[in-house]
């Protein structure tokens, strides 16, 4: 095994928004050795980790899994629905949703972004609005998609996706609704049936807990049917024939197994603790990380309290302090991982992930990281951050107690 | 953990033509926690595995590494040298040519399939007089690649690739030469560079002795030019942005980090034993196993002795035995695992394995395997196989003194 | 990581008659992180473990768990039995007997070894004649105890104690039955209650399939008794506070927690299997390999057919052959370790052992290198045993049918 | 897998005074595949760990180990060297002394108990005067060894072990020196050539950052040289056979194979990065810790500065408080395990550990989950520990840069 920390002891603490922390039952459970992926053990494997996945979608449609990142989900849910040329519009969250509109651009798609004012769609959630407004201009139907993220990863921003069907349904237009909750599933709740979202776009290393390199696209049957008669290229990202093989328990080219493995695992987890539970976990650190931060006197990226994302947290850090150096002194001096600001607010800002295999403890000792950090490299805190998470803390019990 | 075997006792043996077994040093690397793929420990990750597969693939230029299955592999060296309409030449070897193929039609492009006569094409290689027959007569240049597989891994033949490429200097084509080695690799010679080819496809479930879930490209100058101007959409595939960011130790997007933790650890293995030793080893057990089929009196699935492939080898059933079946009892009863007959020879022939972490007592089980199965399953043999293997592997050191 | 293995490539094959092959399942459970031996967790692994290993003796007493080897388990039956000075009888069945015997002499006690005579001991069973005639002419009952191995590791003998036990009655005699179970406990029927045994000694690295690093007493309400008055030193090896602190479901002093984790799982499989399915498999593997020593024209070590071991089996080298040298070029050539000829033996045999985690295939294996390295050292052999264990094993169904 | 865990997520903070947290790599190393422990391979195991463990504790004399727990090897010292009636003294510094004691006492050990008076034992350390004083009275030489604790697990507090030898030096005894160092070892300096120690005892689950079941004698050669006579019984624990069988590699017995591997594991961990570094890396959460503690206004069980333990630190509970019951908040809602006061200081007291795989973040996460639990159980604190502690880890740096 390379090594890789040269830290001199103890665990490092990985509280970037994902890859989020992995129990170790999940990566036991990955280590155990490959088999037959045309045997019939296999097909045990791949029926139960294609009915529980539904579950965590709330979907009765299919749920198809990538051996491939989220990009590739990405990328996936657009050349199986759309044609060259075909108008999309997205909505400006954060870089997430710029690297998505990227990527739509790359394949062909005439795509147009939705956005705030004066930057703050980085601090803000989807408009629903907005898009209403925007689809009602669009009589000759021209728009074939409206895609959104539900958590936008950069930012910690958590956006109302039945808020944006009901402006799609209000405007009468029948664009497909295309949702990116790559870190929002398993965080936040999430509902691809009741929301009439068309593609839920996920991945296995945010909520679900698993090392990066599978993903997932859940799709509505009016994404399959637009799926006939898409004419942008596609083969690996097919779902036609994905969907025809899963129905015996395999994937028409090789799957991943060992990660199959952990998320047959990852799933057990998740329902046996149940999911109203998994969220209201979420939530719980979530505030007391939002705590700690106002108590710093700090300001919290999200600027909507009704969109606080449960999966991470963005500080923006006083002008003149970069945000990467006080990263570097953290994960150099205490071993911790925090995300750095993407894009728009790169130096700017830093996120705390609070999502996966984390508990009251791990947020604490992540706090601590935080407040030696910035005070290391000059900041002046209002205070110390940590008695307002504790009090938060214990005052909604949490553990054995949830 | 779900539990799969229901077998009462001992390993599985996984003798299919890959995913090959992989050592316990690699499954353990796989199963560290996941790091934070942009931070300073993982650039140190992302080097050496850039730089050390290099050394398999013999060559200087990039290799992209793809979190992905092998069929995405093909995907990214179609999408990312050519154009909707472009004229490729393919050549039927066998059931995973036939599935590039049609992955060529499926994205759009106007694939050619040559073909020896009377299905003779699943029984040898690629015929480089073929290929040069067909590209003279190309004298507009139409043709844009040349797509071929080193180890049809359906019917245990490995082709000479380099003189494909002498069939295309010959001719003065300058259509691309790609290569699909995804069960060659690390099992049989092969040389990007010295080779002239211009795309290598593989993946890592097979030579590399990992779980499957990453495969790679390796691109010539030449491919990276063509690279600028091919106009099917891609994004995901992209080499340009991955080769910009691989400089810097990361990835654009969401690496397959405890996939790259496995990928090290074998490299480290492969590069430790030396890749002549590792080829030595693959052809003696395969010349083992091939004496074991003749002495059982059945035929070889490759016709030509000189393409024999070091990686797999087909055993032709006797008229009126249906191969699933004899596998399946093989499976029910051994706990062994066989590759089933593919394509247009389904039912007609099994494969046996022996590439990745295996040894002559691996071997050995596998063929006692074979021959108890085929006797339950009523085929009259010429006598035990295993003998003449036995005879071979004493006569011809492996082992410590390999 | 230590490097050990130079061999260059597949799975050690690890046919001694213990430590036996370990479950995948097994080797991961005890990699788990270790927990708080005090905390409430802990006390369910151990209520489950301490419940569970009982159901293996057969036995409704406390089964006392070690950290120590087999041999820290026979030093503990004797200490809190017995008085210094003490008369205990032992019978000579091979090199195991003789070093629990020489245990007992180091510890101060007055041993006596019944022996067949000719060295014939180390070919067959305990003589239960024998022991009823010794016990009858010591009429003060002077004689504390019998000690007899179940099943002697080091020929492959299983001797009957049931008859043991009747020979005791026989005689009238109130010496108590202390048996040496370390390999044959879940691999041959053992049934401690029903067949009156005072102390089982028994270890985790033969049919428990564990590791080495932890034993066992299971001991009776009789040998409890002698415990009070017993006035060998002892305290890490007293059962009392064991026992009683047990009822708890923790120990007097920190336990082996990692090794517990595996018997857990361990006991799992066992008792899902069922133990009379676990026993038929050895059975049906110890047949197998008996088959294919008489086909080599081979003597088996134990003359006593009534008495072959389904643990192991040894082979008598012919003569002028060195069995060492025999069981070098298999682990030099094949990567397959053996049992070495111990004590009176040495070199004059070597053993297989055909516990624990193995299959058909594993033992197939296992023959053929086997085969090969006596070929390689010269040895003349009647014919290849493979075809006769292959017959058996076809014959008399195992794996998924069994 | 038996599901300990009914935390609902998160990793278990496990800050008792050992077994301490063990490092991802030593938890792998454990779970490879057991070898012979007769075969080749084993041997280049078997010499660098009984190579290595003699520079953790400063020897070039043998040290022994054994499948044991510590109490295994506390036994091991006493059988070894004394003979039934010998009177040895014990100096009281609190749990693991009185129980060393018993176990003397168990054996036939005739062994006195110097303390300071009013319990003052538990709050300080070893009284080198003490010891000198009781040995000029033994003219006569009875008294054959002087048994001390080097760290006190109950209590927190690390003895001057040289100055014991200069008690005994200056009072010109032949007493033997023994040393519990079972949690002190690589932990705190301990230098048993140079310190003049007879027997130095230790195990594998506090400094060397393994689970529990092994366990080390290290020897002088006048204590081996004690051993040839003394006639306390002895076989299992008898150091002369195993320091002969140690000469080649092996063991007499079956060693804890896999232990072994994580000790290879952990060895190459420790001395990599140096045992100066080691113990500083100790010594600086320890400090930080007690300025918590004085922070939040309580005692320190520890009475001397001077012996305060770079181990753990044991916190007094205010009148009226049971230190049991904010144990038991602290584990159910923060998912945190502490050591509980042992013997005479039950309820009275809990501990806190810093050793083994810990760093600041793991420290400052623990006195979070004090801070809350004692909170909970309606401890008033003088205020909060957590910026005392952060601003000592930030005015002394530790992680890369230490």
């Amino acid at each position: 095994m390379i090594k890789l920390d040269q830290h001199p002891a103890g665990r490092h603490f990985l509280q970037i928004p994902g890859p989020s922390p992995s129990p170790d039952r999940v990566l036991r459970a990955m280590s155990y050795p490959t088999i037959d992926h045309r045997g019939p053990e296999f097909a045990k494997l791949g029926f139960k980790v294609l009915s529980d996945i539904k579950k965590i979608f709330k979907t009765e449609q299919p749920v198809i899994i990538y051996p491939a990142s989220g990009t590739g989900a990405w990328e996936a849910a657009l050349v199986n629905t759309l044609s060259a040329g075909d108008h999309v519009i997205m909505f400006e969250t954060g870089h997430f949703a710029t690297l998505w509109k990227k990527l739509a651009d790359n394949l062909g798609l005439k795509s147009e972004f939705l956005a705030m004012p004066d930057g703050q769609g980085w601090r803000n959630g989807v408009q629903p609005g907005m898009i209403e407004a925007r689809l009602r201009e669009d009589t000759e139907h021209k728009i074939k998609a409206v895609c959104v993220v539900h958590n936008e990863t950069s930012t910690g921003v958590t956006s109302d996706i039945l808020a944006v069907r009901k402006a799609i349904d209000a405007a009468k237009h029948p664009a497909l609704l295309m949702v990116d909750t790559i870190s929002g599933l398993a965080c936040a709740d999430y509902r691809h049936d009741e929301w009439g979202v068309d593609v839920s776009i996920s991945g296995s290393q945010k909520g679900l807990m698993l090392p990066p390199g599978i993903s997932f696209n859940a799709v509505s049957p009016k994404a399959v049917a637009a799926s006939e008669h898409a004419r942008l290229p596609k083969s690996y990202w097919g779902w036609k024939e994905i969907i025809d093989v899963n129905k015996t328990g395999y994937w028409p080219s090789t799957p991943n197994t060992n990660l199959l493995y952990a998320l047959a695992e990852c799933l057990d987890m998740l329902l046996e603790e149940g999911m109203d539970k998994v969220f209201a976990r979420h939530n719980r650190l979530a505030e007391a990380c939002r705590r700690a931060v106002r108590a710093w006197g700090l300001e919290i990226q999200c600027a909507d309290t009704a969109v606080y994302s449960p999966v991470l947290t963005g500080i923006v850090m006083p002008e003149g302090i970069d945000a990467d150096v006080v990263r570097k002194i953290i994960y150099e001096r205490f071993d911790l991982s925090l995300g750095t600001g993407l894009g728009k607010v790169k130096g700017k800002m830093f996120r705390i992930g609070h999502l996966g295999d984390c508990n009251d403890l791990t947020l604490m000792a992540t706090l601590a990281g935080c407040e030696m950090g910035m005070q290391l490299a000059g900041i002046k805190l209002a205070g110390s951050g940590l008695p307002a998470a504790m009090n938060y803390l214990c005052e909604y019990p949490g553990g054995l107690l949830a």
